[in-house]
């Protein structure tokens, strides 16, 4: 059987503690590896892509002569889109692995994360991908405890699939010195973040905002990744790119009496996703 | 019956003419508008927000002296969070609208766009929010034939109101002349772009590489939005932030052999959603 071919990514850039942890682990596994990854940090940059202005690529072997690696003046996103159509063009990776990011990107988080949206443009061209995160914002985040959790995670994906269509936003608990539970498939717990600015004036008093948001948890489900990461277990949740509220259709139909086109009516579950149990329409 | 609150922000940039078409509209309706919009061109910036770095909002009526508005230096997500607890604190929004965009924000095109995560932020803070898109890029876009279908989607949104936890993507054909054909309710259609990189020596012969996409409907459906553009429609997807692929996780825990949290087996529907039908898993 031909080695794997594994493409590796982050958000946090290539000289992040994280994505050397994340190599480590899928060299280890006998993959052949090739990292394409932000050349300075690109945390909370969503899914953006770099559009009206080009992009650099340079190679750096960073993580040793052996393994390719490239550094990209794009976001997370441009990085797979050129990792894929540019560095392996022929060459179709087996894994796209994200991470490991220095920080939670679970619940509401897998919005605002860059890491995560390294996986779902993997996902959106095709490929089998994964994004990991630690629950430790730390640059000097302690990662001794995640190697054999990722290594099973991407011997999984490798071996048994990923579901097409889908990449894995996959949570691991900060290392509390206690062994972690197991692997759990969640949803996404519904949560927020509140949201204050911290006005600041600066040396010549104009003013400036910082934002500081709490994280709140509106979600009682044990089902949920944040109840997993909790009760230490590593959380894993698949992750789509259409964003359709199927239950909102039918909603929308019925208040606004608009019809519905035929085959939706056909494909729309007889009932809601649990997600999608929206309440009354506001107002 | 008092005047609706109305919040407008877009991707474009406070100087855009399409915010200007947007708040002219929701002016007429009659509406109290506040405006908080980026100080630049935010395209493609996805759900990105701004950590690590302060953010200046500075006062600018532009759109005449009644119209409260402020520039933001941060994104589209980043305008919506400073307007509702910052700038609005105890006012709240009978309804947030972003756009209008210059370019296409139908199917994949949501992921990437950041006048979708500025509706898609406002939803999250449980506002019911429009993102309003025109099929046409050019900073001088057509926008003479959108007015009537912006206010009545607005209209439909203030009295009717938008499902709890959605955002609306409304996307309307550019101008052909020819009359549009009405509202249509439909799904974000499966498709891609097709990547390319035009790589280019600087004057100092170091490659640089401008990303160059094309547009690939994957999606047979009528009922989708890049179906209902194509035939006239103005398309509306109601889009929420749960990414969870429900369909992915039974499949999943097949696979992995690993179990599904008691709730979620309640949760998930009997038949996938047509957005869930994966195939098998890879490989």
């Amino acid at each position: 059987m031909p080695r794997p071919l594994i493409l590796v990514s982050n958000d946090d850039g290539i000289t992040a503690p994280g994505i050397a942890h994340l190599v480590r682990v899928v060299s280890d596994l006998g993959a052949e590896v090739v990292v394409v990854a932000p050349d300075s940090p690109q945390s909370g940059m969503g899914h953006a892509i770099t559009i009206g202005q080009p992009m650099r690529l340079t190679e750096n072997r960073v993580f040793g002569p052996d393994i390719e690696a490239y550094q990209c003046s794009g976001t997370p996103a441009d990085c797979v889109k050129i990792a894929k159509h540019h560095v392996l063009k022929d060459r179709t990776p087996d894994l796209v692995v994200s991470g490991i990011n220095h920080g939670s990107n679970a619940s509401v988080n897998v919005l605002y994360s860059g890491t995560m949206s390294a996986a779902i443009e993997a996902a959106i061209e095709g490929l089998p991908a994964v994004g990991f995160s630690l629950g430790d914002y730390g640059h000097d985040a302690d990662f001794s405890h995640v190697g054999p959790w990722v290594r099973q995670v991407c011997e999984l994906a490798l071996g048994q699939g990923v579901p097409v269509g889908t990449a894995l936003n996959v949570n691991i608990p900060k290392n509390t010195g206690q062994p972690l539970a197991g692997l759990r498939l969640c949803r996404q717990a519904h949560a927020k973040w509140n949201e204050e600015f911290d006005t600041r004036l600066d040396p010549y008093k104009r003013p400036y905002h910082w934002l500081v948001g709490t994280f709140v948890n509106l979600d009682a489900g044990t089902d949920t990744d944040e109840w997993a990461l909790a009760h230490g277990y590593v959380s894993v949740v698949p992750c789509q790119f259409d964003l359709t509220a199927y239950r909102g259709l039918e909603m929308l139909s019925q208040t606004w009496q608009l019809p519905l086109p035929e085959t939706q009516v056909a494909a729309v579950p007889p009932q809601p996703l649990a997600s999608e149990d929206y309440g009354p329409a506001n107002p």
